[in-house]
């Protein structure tokens, strides 16, 4: 099969309004380990993989179990979460729009496979996605490019004609190291200005907005 | 007695870090009263008046009734957190250290008496603080001016020698509207850039970074 035009999109913060939930499970799990680093600080990491968040935002190497029960902390608190997870504004719409002109609508997540699954049926618009990724499918997590590698790869996207749609520096950078055009949203709490630093091309306020502003996003070239 | 130099502070996501706590717990009221804007227009508008917030988010006239109704489920919520309330790093040295060069160190907050009592156990910073506001001090809260009017009252400050330190864009409007210099933090998760935007001469991560980069702050122009 002919290699086809797709859109990549990161699911939290981006589909699904997460990214807040994703911030305060982690305050409480540093807190629990007795660290108390400023939740803007967190919030910024939140995008990158779990398994890099940690060190990131503590700025020092842990030992891997207390790590380990960091992340163990923030996975059973975001479980708690899943019944109070709502899509983003025209999210769905957006997807559906995606997919009604023939792109391949890829959901590119570093998520684990149960988060994913929980936002999934949140977002309740898997009749317009082609695949979709979580952290099995990538070695290294954003924002190294792993993942989005893995969803053009079970796509069979042509790289030329996908386009990223994210809405953290890490999906941004992911883009950009592979040369893949870069939409982002300001609906995980990045500004626009920091989105646009790291690579963005055309930033909206949410799902909504980019289909408000279609035609003059990256995405309308992928159309036909 | 002469006026003296002050520097004006705001509390939530200045001193304490509390603008996620807060946005989580206005997001679960809005959604308890079926409505579900996204997280991050919540985040940028903590630090607003409580009054006002609801409908600033939600674009809307609301009846005055739901609007209490969401407000007093915001404020029943975050009491919840009080105990997990810490302080930004640096927050009680840099009271300190502008206390012990002459200035008056002014609590310009609109948090209502019972948060901000919360939040001044939690800063344990009172030895170095000349006064306080709250938001029984104004008629109008921010982004109106009428708070830093009433914390320079309180404290006898000269206009002139008075910086304020802030974390959200309405600390910068009111600031401004009164042409008190104003300095930011980026602690409450507002990014730099709209800090600068919004009238900010001076930007650093937290408090602590403001102590570090003290002598090249408009805070070293009030010593002595």
């Amino acid at each position: 099969m002919s290699a086809r035009s797709g859109v990549l999109f990161d699911v939290d913060g981006t589909l699904v309004d997460t990214t807040y939930i994703h911030t305060i499970c982690w305050a409480q799990a540093l807190a629990e380990a007795g660290f108390h680093p400023p939740m803007a600080r967190v919030h910024r990491a939140v995008g990158m993989g779990a398994d890099l968040l940690v060190g990131h935002v503590l700025g020092a190497d842990l030992d891997p179990s207390v790590v380990q029960s960091i992340t163990d902390g923030h996975d059973g608190r975001f479980e708690q979460w899943y019944d109070d997870v709502v899509p983003l504004p025209g999210a769905r719409s957006l997807l559906a729009h995606c997919a009604g002109r023939g792109m391949a609508v890829v959901l590119a997540s570093s998520s684990s496979a149960k988060d994913l699954d929980a936002m999934r049926r949140a977002l309740g618009a898997d009749a317009f996605v082609t695949a979709a990724t979580s952290s099995q499918d990538a070695e290294q997590s954003k924002p190294s490019p792993d993942i989005l590698a893995a969803a053009i790869d079970q796509a069979g996207l042509d790289p030329d004609r996908t386009v990223a749609v994210g809405d953290s520096v890490w999906d941004a950078e992911a883009a950009s190291s592979i040369g893949v055009e870069f939409v982002g949203v300001e609906s995980g709490g990045y500004s626009r200005a920091e989105l646009q630093d790291a690579g963005a091309v055309h930033v909206g306020a949410d799902p909504l907005a980019l289909l408000a502003a279609f035609a003059r996003t990256p995405l309308a070239r992928l159309v036909g």
